[in-house]
């Protein structure tokens, strides 16, 4: 028997930081998971502990290093947790670090909103070979209310759904796209792309979602020269309109039963 | 044996209404539920179906009602929901209406992008005596960084928590305000309590979350003159200030553990 | 400005109580909720907590209290908590407490499956003057496949259902049931109730949700002489029945698609 | 600019089969997730849908699937559903299937209590080369009170957790089982595997989370030779013991409090 992968840490470590200037405080909040590979074979098949980094460890490592101003962007924050897990402790070959950014809206000099469901996110990926820095978003929910159709398509025994030249397309948008160096200024660089996923699905005349997908896709590819590669997955959030026939009335697309389940799902990975 | 109380319906009736303007659609999602009281009893005391309004047909209800332009507000969609059940059924006494409004923030002349977890909500009770309107809102999370102790509570054999002068106050409010009379101009209501909610909770010095809540509900009060009654329920969503100490750090309050479990909850209505 | 009502307490206090036998450990899990009511204005008005008892002391008392063997019952263990808080503090004049039991199911002396969504549930109300014990279950999910319809409904304008003699009935009941003393042996009735409940939503020949409703609540009244009172809450976990014929299969009752949302709603309270 | 992967789908389609003997009927309860691979290039960059399987048409598909005998086991259903997809569509190059199937205890001929939150699954990926199928278990909750420890770790700058030779171990188990041929009584599989994970969880002298899921791994390849490997996903959901010191109390491994964030997560991939 051969253990084939493992790896193994703390998730759900959450921790919020402020920054207490005079007249004005920075509030961020956010949920870290760590992973660890390395030289951990004797802890599965021998109970043996003597190379095993408590999980216990790594949760106080995140709070310790929160003191830290890297903590001001999930990607820096991030990189700073992956290179101390790898440069404290020679038996690890990589460290998997995923921050998680809650909203908050600022209202006034010490107080604050909570933003929406979705988060901002950072992956980042390190081994003594190379690093791998993902930002993205998830959670993030968007809807459309014409400029949207789905025509043409097979036509099988199994097929019921009508065609239709407009409807509400509504998403929860999951994107994570990857950088190809360090220098990038986090924070300014995420508000871009969340700019173009945003208004090229306003605008974008939907043919499908996956449609919709690609062209997202490609606009971030083709409009920031430091991403290579980006990971899009799309439900489709259907809007099913109400047949209010019945009733003695039409419904000419105003009235819709939002629906959760089943719902489509569309994922792809675009790359230069 | 005698039944007490009874009532029945039904519950997260999802609809979404759009009006289609030529250059702009204006978009509604609200999730409904409905509860009727009345001369029921033989249904459940002999599974005699004859007065019973099938639940189902609620839903088609809500659908149908939706072309009204009422459904702009959840308060007019709900008294409009309400009166239509005491009108069409003679045998029902009493109707409750619940709506939630989901936030959609406008991005463009049709597309949109939701809030966050808050909604908006209307309760309408309508019975064949009076009408109740209650506007509020549910899941409004606000966090405020100073202005906020916890001191000369009592101290016990099982009291270890520590005073402070300065702590994070962090809460998701559920308020619910009740009008004296229907003239009112819902939306522009319900923005200037939130208004006075948000900016209440951030400017007043709290002494405790009991405080706050009775600052709140003092403000609104005082401001609204259509208002005689507010109910708030405000959780305290500890940040807890992390130990830092066996790490050889100091923490001046700077790093925080957000817990969602245990939570205080403090609970309140004030009236006139 | 009143204050019409307050209250406030500890939320979501959970709590694992190991008795350890030689051969054999009893294991509770709890998640317990406290309120408190009593001379508390000026902590609301004036920020004046001299008789704030702070919610971080009621959660380490139930801590400390699990020692006791009363732990063994969520009602017994409900009625320390709820006693203690008026023992020890003349200015409350009443707790309310509730005990979620969290089910685990024996697999051998010292290992232990968790058992469903279901929680056994306790609801003390201790004032000064009388004590109240609710006894209950939330989240009991039943189905039955035959004796059950819904026919001869009140057909209006907005009626689309079919009527139906034989359906899938899914429900999840919350039930609580109350004690007129306390001299009461609590896991066998609890035991004794949970099986009224179950065979008869099973055997029961259900014209609809509130038929089944009323016919629980009498028999757990008509065999259980220390019951004076019980409230049940059952959804309608509708079950459609899927239309196959656009493929050329029928359904005769065999094809079901389950659904959330929207759902019916059904709530009675039967006393003697 | 390449689309790098790309698949679509339906998820969360809900379905339930009912087979209707005359004095019983047998209950199968489903959430299906379906995702295609193929040739749908130009769906994503031209918006061009005639080689497009609308996902609505996959749901019907599983509706009208789930009359066939295979829906009696998730395997078997998600063989026919991926098959069916594969054989009417060659342009589809892969299908994968999920079949969760919700646990329902009988109680009676024609009544049933819904189970805890764990899921039986099956994923089936088949393409035109080879056909693989994996079973298992998500959401499998299990907790020992004894024979479990955590000693002998690294200690660090940020280490602050006690070692101890004796704690509660919980955690919550997905696993997958991978078949090396199709020739299984999968119900009967299940069991064995579901059999062997829970004794193998109570009997193991634990020495770390690690150790546990190496222990469960080893027993299932031992036991079933036509599994050739197994991935366990096992957070450790920590039961924290209380300290009652200032309360006067002690504390033998009695109290505990129950945590659900942070928590460890070890995974591994074990094989022959």
């Amino acid at each position: 028997m051969t253990i084939v992968e493992n790896h193994y840490g703390k998730s759900r470590v959450r921790v919020a930081r402020l920054v207490r200037q005079q007249d004005r405080h920075e509030l961020n909040e956010m949920t870290v998971a760590i992973q660890l590979e390395g030289d951990f074979q004797s802890s599965y098949t021998a109970g043996d502990n003597r190379l095993t980094i408590a999980t216990d460890t790594m949760k106080n490592t995140v709070y310790a290093l929160a003191k830290d101003p890297a903590v001001a962007q999930p990607e820096s924050f991030g990189l700073l947790l992956a290179r101390h897990f790898l440069d404290a402790n020679p038996h690890v070959t990589r460290a998997t670090i995923e921050v998680l950014e809650h909203p908050w809206h600022r209202h006034g000099h010490f107080s604050f909103i909570a933003g929406g469901s979705q988060c901002r996110v950072a992956r980042i990926d390190v081994s003594r070979e190379k690093t791998v820095v993902e930002s993205g978003i998830t959670g993030y929910v968007l809807l459309k209310t014409t400029g949207s159709g789905f025509e043409g398509y097979i036509k099988d025994r199994y097929t019921t759904l009508k065609e239709t030249s407009d409807r509400i397309l509504a998403t929860s948008i999951d994107a994570t796209w990857r950088y190809d160096n360090e220098n990038i200024s986090w924070g300014a660089s995420w508000h871009a792309v969340m700019k173009l996923i945003t208004d090229t699905f306003a605008e974008h005349d939907s043919k499908s979602v996956q449609h919709t997908v690609y062209a997202i896709g490609e606009v971030v590819l083709a409009h920031c020269p430091n991403i290579d590669q980006i990971r899009l997955t799309m439900p489709n959030k259907h809007y099913l309109p109400v047949n209010l026939e019945p009733f003695g009335l039409d419904n000419p697309n105003e009235v819709f039963c939002p629906t959760d389940e089943p719902h489509g799902l569309i994922e792809a990975v675009l790359s230069r």
